[in-house]
């Protein structure tokens, strides 16, 4: 039996091919599209694969996710119905993705790009030297409870919007229709939500007009959580002040885009966390190993949730 | 009795001075070079005062520092004898502090006037997006500790350089003669000393050339602990591939400082931590109460250390 590794759109697939011959040199390794035995293949291994193509492999057994984020394959409607899922769960991902979001944050509180500026005239303007502020992280999954976590063991007061209620959570929650008493708390918002149908679009105009005015946004989960034009609207209305963005609709981001030129957005090239072949292939391998022992899969995900 | 303000650089004196009423409407203040009673004056709130010229007082009793640094005090070859020094310690200076130290490290861990660089030229460059960081700090007092304490809470590796041994510390920790050891584990250098004729020009030549090629070096302490133009050459030699600033030999920094200019240095107005006066003047008043009913004092120094 083989792996097919389908990821038509990454550009780091030698790598990942270098990985798994380093880690696994017996292994009979398929690349998308130059598949040549789509029956022997028993586990996929994907990224934004194209929607129905997995239906193509009569003895699969396992899907597993290139990153964190299952959105791109649970968005398959014609996905092969009971076939395990699983992401990759990396700690040093999570170290990337929460010191982007407070480096984000601090930037922010110390308003380092004003300070920037003032280095260019020449200013020394010691005046209002910080921004008092209160952060609030959409998603309280893996990502934004460690963000949570940090931002407590730091001393930066912080609380957590999600879509369901959690008993006892570890730090201060709001959920569903408390969504008003959560933006009226914070003045920095953090998106770390997962990318489902009720996600997609969640950062809008009608959104960012019952934020505190002149909030500051950073968003790190998926280009498709921004309605990008009202970010633009919102930019100008004052709603929101400023904005660190790591993912976009279409990436690479396109040069004629708006925000490249904008001075009140900062960008980075989907960098806040990626995964490291190291730490993904292996788990991979012990999954498949799993799957063939019979033994239950690590980080496996709830079809029924979308994450 | 009566207390007098002796800051004859400080440009924010009406605000102490109106705190002051705010707090203890009844109390007498005398604000230098305007002194009209010397000997009514117990208590001196002191910032770069004029050397030689507490002597004039000759019923003083307390000598308060009107932030953390009491170096400016200790300086005064003329300081009168036997009369305590306080300093003020206030949590939300070292939650200032720590957030601007982190802020620094973050970004250069994550590389952020990079991205900076790539918006200008719209480049979509995901290659390297992050660099391994291990963070050595000069000093580890109050604000040292809690820089240490933070950085072990969000997991970035860390370890304090002092002068003195001390057991059994709470982080991992090198003195004296170790420099070396400390410095080969570090690719971050915080500066954090308080400045006394030992640490003065600490950070010159002779330690840069011994640091990891490339470390990258943040002073918050004093001005007085660099050597301006031994940066200059470190970072030419990449011994130092980049430093952020907040303290300098003279402030404000005058406009044709070359550091203003150099793209490898940034630069703040000596706002990574301020003094705010809401929480400096109650400490002031509450050690001159102490004073009168013979209690201890709070955040004395030990004049025999200098800090």
């Amino acid at each position: 039996m083989s792996i097919a590794i389908i990821a038509p759109y990454k550009k780091d697939i030698p790598v990942w091919k270098e990985t798994f011959k380093k880690l696994a040199p017996e292994l009979t390794l398929e690349i998308y599209p130059d598949i040549k035995n789509a029956k022997e293949v028993d586990t996929v291994v994907v990224w934004q694969h194209p929607h129905g193509l997995l239906r193509d492999f009569p003895n699969l057994k396992l899907i597993c996710s290139m990153g964190s984020g299952v959105d791109h394959i649970v968005a398959d409607p014609n996905l092969p119905e009971n076939i395990p899922v699983t992401r990759i769960v990396d700690p040093r991902l999570t170290y990337s993705m929460t010191n982007y979001v407070i480096m984000g944050i601090l930037n922010y509180h110390r308003q380092f790009t004003r300070y920037q500026a003032d280095k260019v005239t020449k200013s020394w303007d010691m005046s209002n030297p910080e921004i008092d502020i209160s952060v609030g992280v959409l998603g309280t999954g893996q990502l934004g409870g460690d963000v949570l976590d940090k931002l407590a063991a730091i001393g930066i007061p912080a609380c957590g919007y999600g879509n369901s209620p959690k008993e006892g959570y570890r730090h201060s929650y709001y959920h569903g229709e408390a969504l008003d008493d959560f933006l009226k708390r914070v003045n920095v918002i953090v998106c770390l939500l997962p990318l489902t149908e009720r996600t997609e679009g969640f950062l809008n105009k009608d959104l960012f007009r019952r934020f505190n005015p002149g909030t500051y946004l950073i968003n790190v989960a998926r280009g498709k959580h921004l309605v990008e034009e009202d970010l633009l609207h919102a930019l100008s209305e004052g709603w929101i002040s400023g904005a660190l963005l790591d993912v976009f609709i279409q990436e690479p981001l396109p040069v004629e885009h708006p925000f490249w030129d904008h001075p009140q957005i900062m960008i980075t090239p989907h960098i806040a966390c990626i995964t490291m072949y190291e730490a993904a292939v292996p788990q991979i391998l012990e999954n498949r190993r799993r799957l063939h022992a019979y033994e239950p899969l690590a980080n496996q995900i709830d079809l029924s949730q979308g994450y």
